[in-house]
């Protein structure tokens, strides 16, 4: 299961030259980045009311709808999911690593 | 390397029972809910500035710390990382689903 | 000019009892309270990217949109926006208070 | 008590030259735009939790924090409040334009 960021990441790519009348993921790749820029905030916003409130469900589906857009902003942006996922082992594979995770 | 979100889940469920005083992940996860959504929102925002004006190594590090923070509030609400992304999966399994990812 | 924020909240009251058809502000009012919220982190996050990348004219514009949903969210919690501007005048009126604006 | 905006304004920018250690004020006017491109993010984030499920006094609270924020970072750009609050008062002088307050 665990290469679907992957395999997403791979679908929203060939999605990149469909016809942006009937494709929303072409419309966010050849639009303005500031459109996928707004997405991933608004996004965000909806999965932290959903955390706030919301069922089990509610939190899942908003924060699959973040983690797809954050796809389609690195793709936007010509990076490879794997470029995050390797930061994200490249912190907790050395011991502690994690806990460091969140400075700014 | 796909399983990364996984492996990263079970490290962050492994440090719920850490010594808060010397484990970030420990903080959140016995913290209040709050401190987690506030989080992920600040993470959120970290990675708008990135993808309007940053680096490629910036985008990287600021999505990197919106997926770790996603999986700390997921873990808090005890939802597995499986879950989001077999929504994922759902809806770009079928022909044409993932068109109709964000419709909130 | 600075008795705009209480003039634009009765505009904003006014429009409760509208028709939800013609009225931006009555959708908003009647709605579900998630709205509302969505559309504060909305319009922040276009702050944010105006303020990162725009124009002064796109930095005006998006705060003006910030404060007025935050107005709007106000009245729809029956918060009066004298209540936060009391807030922000007891911050400064007492010398150096205003320095300890943001402890969260 | 309407003016407190442009006071408060007008306080912020008299802090612009004190001393960083001693004035949060200024270490945010003289810092990175980031720096206060992520309060505003952070404050609303704030607000949007608040508004969720907090008291009357946390949404007044966090709101105030908001437009403090907001209010910094039209400084930090050398915007005025009037010219927000012009704005605000353009969309809202004309009958029915306040109801197009948010097409972005």
């Amino acid at each position: 299961m665990s290469d679907i960021l992957e395999r997403l990441s791979d679908v929203i790519e060939s999605r990149r030259e469909a016809d942006p009348q009937s494709s929303y993921v072409a419309r966010l790749l050849r639009g303005p980045l500031d459109s996928v820029l707004k997405k991933v905030g608004e996004e965000a916003t909806e999965t932290v009311i959903a955390g706030k409130g919301g069922s089990t469900d509610e939190v899942i589906y908003e924060t699959a709808d973040l983690w797809f857009h954050s796809l389609v902003l690195l793709k936007y942006l010509n990076i490879e999911p794997q470029q995050v996922l390797a930061e994200l082992e490249r912190r907790f594979g050395q011991s502690g690593i994690v806990e460091k995770a969140s400075r700014s």
